[in-house]
C-alpha cells in the first residue's frame, strides 16, 4: 500500500479547515440573513440525469466519474449542483415558490489537474427559483455585497446582461450562428487582454470591419445613465430594448460605489439568458472571478422538459480560492482558546475547564500528564493563546495562574475573571 | 432520462436540512469546547489505501464503490472516517500528540437497503490519537455527555473494557480461537436478548457449561465497585487485571448517574483493545445505539505498519438516527424568521428589510410583488412566525405593521421594537 490520497485531491489538516469553516459558517449566515434554507442532495446520482440533454454538457460529461452500484446501475459523481437542483426541483412540484435555496457540497470532476484545479472541490450555490422579476436579481447582488463585506475582502462586481450583448454582437454585425463561439472568446477579455481576444475573433473569421464594430460597442465609457442612453441608441432590435429595461430597473434596486455595469462582460456559460455578473478582489493578486452567477430563465424547463415556467437567477462562490485569500490574513492551528495544565491536579483541573467549556471557552486540558515545560511547549507550537496552569497552591487558594502567551504576562487570578478576560 | 435518486440515497429538503445543519453545529460547538479541531479528508481514496491488511476488512470491501480515474488508477468512495485519519496521521508525521480531531463527512457503502440505511451516509467522529491514559477516555465520555445535554436527549452510556470481556470469557473457559466469535454472539444481546444469545452460543459449539459461566459472570450485578470487587475475585489473568485498573481509573474521572458499566457490553468491531461504550437512549423508541466508539491502541500503528505506538480513543454518533429523533420535536419549513411584505413600497422596504438582516433577524422579502392575502398565505404555508406589512401609510409615518402568525395580533410599530421582540 502506498500512503498516499488519490490524485488531484487534498486533504485539510486543522490549519486549513478551520478557515475553511470560519469562511462556510459567515457564508451561511448571509444566505439565511436573507432567508435562503439549505438543501442537500446526494453525491451519487444516477448517470442517466447527469447526462440528459439539457444537463452539464458533453464537455462536462467527459471529466464525470462514473460507476456502478451492486445492481449494475450507471451512476456518477455530481459535476455541479445546478443539475440536482433541477432534479429536486422536479421530483417536488409542491415547493414554494420563489424557491429559494443554498447548498454547499463538494463535486467532482476527472479532468487535468492544474495550479487551482481539483477533482474534488467544493461548491457553493444560492439560487432563487420562480421569480422572473430584477427584485430577485438585486437579492442576490445585495447578498453576494454582504458576503464580501462580512469577510472584510474589498471587491468590485462586474454586471452585464445576456440580452445586451446578443444584441451588440447582432447590431455589430455577427450571424445567429456565430454569437455563442464569438461570447466565448470575449470571456476571455479580462483574464487575457484586447489583442488575445482580437487575435482569436480574427481566428474564428470574424470580418476586422465586425471585430472593429464590438470592441466599441463593448468598451463604451460613462456612468451606467450615459452607457444605457448610448446603447438605446445602438440598439434597435426588442431583446436590446429589453435588457437595457431590466440593467435600468436592476441599478434602480442596488446602490453601491463597487457596482460596474460593464458592456464586454460575457460569462462562458451558454445557459445564461438576462443579468450576469462576476466578482473580482480590488487588490488584483488574482485576476479570475471569486463568485459569479447570472438568470437563466429557461435551463430547468428545458431540463425536466415541461412547459411550466422556471425563472431563476443565482451565484456560485469559489471557496477554494476565497479560503487561499483569507489564509493569508489568518493563522490559527487549533481551535483551542485556553489550554489547562494541571500540576498533580488533574481532577480539580478538569473540574476547573468545565467551568471554562460552560462558559463557551474553547477549552483543552493536558491528558498526558506531562511536565509544565513540555506543556507550554505544546501549547505553544499550536499557538493557543492563553494557559491556565493549576497546581496544588493555586487549588488552595481556588484561583489560577492565567498566562497569556503573547505578552508572556502571568497573574493568579479568579476563573470568573479569566474567562471575563478571555472573552474580550 | 427517469427523474429519480440513485438508489439508497436521498435528498435532504429544507425541512429536514435545517433540522440535520442545527444538529451538526450543536456537535462541532461541544467539540471544539473540548479543544478538538475539525479536519477534512477527501471522498475519493485510492483503492489499494482502504483494502489493505489493517483497514475496514473484507465483509466493508464487498460493500464499497469502485471506480477508475482518467488515468485508470484505481479509486473508491471512501466506507468510513477512521481509515482515511489513520493515512492522515502517517502522512503527516509532524503532527502535535495528542492529537485531537473531529470530522463530520459523507461515506459510502454500496450493501443492501433496509430501513435506516443508506448507500450515502453522514459520519460523525471524535478522535484522541497518542494518549493510553484513562484521562482520554474520560474526555470522550465527558464530551458525549455534554453533547446530548445540549441536544436535551435523555441518554444512558453503557460501558465496558475489552481487557475485562476477554478475561471474562477465558476465565468462562472459552479458548483463544473463538474469542472474537463469542464476541460477536454476545454483542447481540441488548438487542435480541439472553435466548436468542444463548442459542447462537449453542450453535457455535460452545459447551453448556461455559455458556452458564459466561452469563453469569458478564450479567454480574451491583454498584461499579461491587462489580469491580466480584471480577478481582473471578479473574486471574494479567489483562483481567489490567482491564479492572483501567474501569476503576475510568470511573474515579466521570461522575454522572446516566453512566453504567456493564461486563456483558461487547461491541462488534475486532479492533478495540480497551474501553467500549454505546449510548441508548432512555426512552426506548431506539434499540440501537445512537453513538459508541471505544479505544484502539494497536490499529493505527498496524495500518501504517510501524512501531510507533499509536494508543486511541474515539466515538462515532448516529446523525441520521439522531436528526429522526430530533424530527419529531421540531417542524420548520424554512430559516426565515420575519416575511416583509411590501405594498407600493419595495425599494422603502427592502431598506427596512436590511435593517432586520443587519440586527441579525432572518428576513425574507416578497420578490414577486404578490398581493397581501397571497403573501400571507405564502408566510403562513413556510411556518414563518412574524410578519412585516409595509403600506404608503406607513412608510410616511416610519412605522411597519408587524404580524405575529401564532397569534395573529397586529400592532403598528418601530423598527427597533419590531427587532426586540423578535429577538425576544
Amino acid at each position: 500500500m502506498k500512503l498516499q490520497t488519490a490524485k488531484g485531491v487534498r486533504d485539510f489538516g486543522p490549519e486549513l479547515k478551520i478557515i475553511r469553516e470560519e469562511l462556510v459558517t459567515a457564508l451561511k449566515d448571509v444566505f439565511e440573513q436573507y432567508g435562503f434554507s439549505p438543501i442537500e442532495t446526494p453525491i451519487l446520482e444516477r448517470y442517466d440525469v447527469l447526462s440528459s440533454k439539457y444537463a452539464g454538457g458533453a464537455e462536462i460529461l467527459k471529466e464525470t466519474f462514473k460507476l456502478k452500484d451492486q445492481g449494475k446501475r450507471d451512476l456518477a459523481l455530481r459535476y455541479d449542483l445546478t443539475v440536482p437542483m433541477c432534479r429536486f426541483v422536479g421530483m417536488n412540484p409542491s415547493i414554494k415558490i420563489p424557491f429559494k435555496r443554498y447548498q454547499i457540497g463538494r463535486v467532482f470532476r476527472d479532468g487535468p489537474i492544474k495550479l487551482g484545479r481539483y477533482r474534488e472541490f467544493l461548491q457553493c450555490d444560492v439560487d432563487i427559483v420562480g421569480c422572473k422579476d430584477m427584485t430577485a436579481d438585486a437579492e442576490i447582488i445585495n447578498l453576494t455585497l454582504d458576503v464580501f463585506k462580512r469577510l472584510r475582502l474589498d471587491v468590485e462586481i462586474k454586471i452585464n446582461n445576456r440580452k445586451i450583448l446578443d444584441s451588440i454582437l447582432r447590431c455589430a454585425g455577427v450571424s445567429n450562428d456565430k454569437l455563442e463561439t464569438v461570447i466565448l472568446t470575449i470571456d476571455k477579455l479580462e483574464k487575457f487582454g484586447k489583442d488575445v481576444v482580437k487575435k482569436e475573433l480574427e481566428e474564428k473569421k470574424i470580418l476586422d470591419k465586425i471585430v472593429k464594430n464590438i470592441f466599441e460597442f463593448i468598451l463604451i465609457k460613462g456612468t451606467v445613465s450615459e452607457k444605457l442612453e448610448r446603447l438605446s441608441e445602438l440598439l434597435v432590435d426588442e431583446e436590446g430594448k429589453q435588457g437595457i429595461k431590466e440593467i435600468k430597473e436592476l441599478f434602480d434596486l442596488i446602490e453601491d460605489k463597487n457596482i460596474i455595469f460593464d458592456t464586454s462582460l460575457a460569462r462562458g456559460l451558454s445557459y445564461y439568458t438576462g443579468t450576469v455578473f462576476e466578482v473580482f478582489l480590488k487588490k488584483d493578486e488574482i485576476k479570475s472571478a471569486i463568485a459569479a452567477g447570472g438568470r437563466y430563465d429557461k435551463l430547468i424547463s428545458s431540463f425536466l422538459n415541461t412547459k411550466q415556467e422556471y425563472p431563476a437567477v443565482g451565484i456560485s462562490f469559489g471557496l477554494d480560492v476565497i479560503t487561499d485569500t483569507l489564509k493569508e490574513k489568518q493563522a490559527k492551528k487549533t481551535v483551542t482558546q485556553l489550554y489547562v495544565i494541571p500540576i498533580n491536579t488533574f481532577k480539580e483541573s478538569l473540574k476547573i475547564a468545565q467551568c471554562f467549556r460552560d462558559a463557551g471557552i474553547k477549552t483543552e486540558i493536558d491528558l498526558m500528564s506531562r511536565g509544565p515545560s513540555k506543556n507550554l511547549q505544546y501549547a505553544n507550537s499550536k499557538l493557543i493563546p492563553f494557559v491556565a496552569i493549576i497546581g496544588e497552591e493555586e487549588i488552595k487558594q481556588n484561583k489560577i495562574k492565567l498566562k497569556d502567551m503573547k505578552s508572556g504576562k502571568e497573574k493568579l487570578t479568579t476563573v470568573d475573571v479569566a474567562i471575563a478576560d478571555l472573552k474580550k
